[in-house]
């Protein structure tokens, strides 16, 4: 049985990152109202305690906090934009995948038909939904967050990032770089190190420890580029040129992809070309900000 | 005054790195001798205490172990090449930068003169030798290295790697790239970031906590690598670069470098059109094993 003490949310959409939503919200105890395309996707929630909404109409009007996890920011105006559907004084949390762009539209949007609008980017799978490890973020109006967010809590680590709808978008893409750059340089490794007969375990803990020592210096980094002052108090970019030459040397020389020793090093080579070869690496953030020229 | 009961050690090449190392070993009490081709660079260290060598050969007679940090491979086999040095019965401990071939083919040499011959590669900045900051990586022969483990424990956190002679190099490269990888994400994320009014000091919180916990993952990864089976646990490689063009459009959108997210974009791409799309991301390392193609 559900505790009805707790606020009744909506969840349109239910993929499996829908269902993982409206499920984490049930077991949570609250009245969980859904909605889908397919309407067989809810059959699970339904047994689990869900209230399937005939229309999306129905579904709006039953929670105090509506959650939409659709395909595209498309897909969701598509389903919310009708003529008919009322959508003044509604809450919507936007956890549909989409860039900061999207985001802000769909804020000016939602604000236009009188509805109170988050948007949110979900860094988890749907297993993780409703476990610390699920990082979610959001961001719009801060009085908006802070009302609902003893509901959202129940989702995982939810996370504030500021008024500006576009920041959730961003923050997520960005931490996804790193991502896919901590594991292609793990995999850069592991490929040179196999050359010499070195298993990928026996490798992996020496990456991990890099990639996390390496971590900690990037709020003392952040510094340097939010003065632009970028003394070489470490090492300078020229010193780590030479050492870039040594990766793309082995590299080649053992047989492996050679591309991403390539792009460190050309990055580096044009800010020494812009004469920053006497400063500290994050004036790589001149590079970084700008499409490439030539 | 130094301690004698110390082991007595020489270090041949006195530049930043080759003063700090002969600094360190005298401040734990070894008895110190020191060698350098332009001899007035070891006139704060003869201040400190040790016995300038008037040529390499002295030098070498000096110390049971002799650490050698100079320009690069050449200059080494320049200095210690000559037909007059004797190395029957020496141990030498390179720590000049080179590459895993230079390395190997050293370790023959010195063999071959009677030496014993152990590689290392410096992860760190001279200012760092002595605290255990400073990561040294050797490798060669293991009995070498405990024999000498103890006097080099004094230059930081000594590291043993294996047998190969290359080990230390390829660490050292693959490590570097790590660094790299994780600054650059970090650069690419900060750029994104500040073009929504987001100051780097702000953001790098985020990108410090993402990359440590995407390193947590690396020895699960490495077991996929090692048994070459790479279900899709988590999530599949056609989902991750559904998020990888989101990480290009914001990028081209808000006007800042592409190349960065291109490349980790091209590199999926080509893994799934090999056939990978359904598994995790780790099968990347068949890209990254191979030099790229086409």
């Amino acid at each position: 049985m559900n505790n009805t003490t707790e606020t009744p949310v909506t969840v349109i959409g239910l993929g499996r990152m829908g269902q993982a939503l409206a499920s984490t919200f049930l077991k949570a105890g609250h009245p969980t109202t859904v909605w889908n395309r397919t309407a067989s996707k809810a059959d699970q929630l339904v047994a689990e305690g869900a209230l399937l909404a005939p229309t999306v109409s129905d579904a709006l009007k039953s929670g105090s906090l509506t959650i939409v996890c659709v395909t595209d920011y498309q897909a969701m105006h598509r389903l919310l934009g009708a003529d008919d559907i009322e959508l003044d004084g509604m809450t919507l949390v936007n956890l549909t995948s989409g860039d900061s762009a999207q985001a802000r539209e769909a804020a000016q949007w939602a604000e236009q038909r009188g509805a109170r609008y988050l948007d949110g980017a979900i860094m988890a799978i749907p297993p993780a939904i409703g476990t610390a490890e699920a990082t979610i973020l959001h961001s719009g109006p801060q009085a908006d967050f802070e009302a609902h967010k003893a509901t959202l809590d129940a989702l995982g680590t939810v996370t504030y990032l500021g008024a500006d709808h576009g920041l959730a978008s961003l923050y997520d893409v960005a931490g996804l770089a790193m991502m896919w750059s901590v594991l292609n340089a793990w995999l850069q490794g592991t490929a040179l190190l196999r050359t010499a007969g070195v298993d990928a375990v026996t490798y992996a803990p020496f990456a991990q420890q890099i990639a996390a020592g390496v971590a900690e210096w990037l709020p003392r980094h952040a510094e340097q580029v939010d003065s632009s002052s970028f003394p070489a108090e470490v090492a300078s970019l020229e010193t780590h040129v030479r050492s870039m030459a040594h990766l793309i040397e082995e590299s080649e020389a053992v047989g492996v992809n050679t591309e991403l020793p390539k792009l460190i090093k050309a990055m580096a080579d044009r800010a020494i070309a812009a004469g920053h070869g006497g400063e500290q690496y994050s004036v790589l953030i001149e590079e970084f900000s700008q499409p490439r020229n030539d």
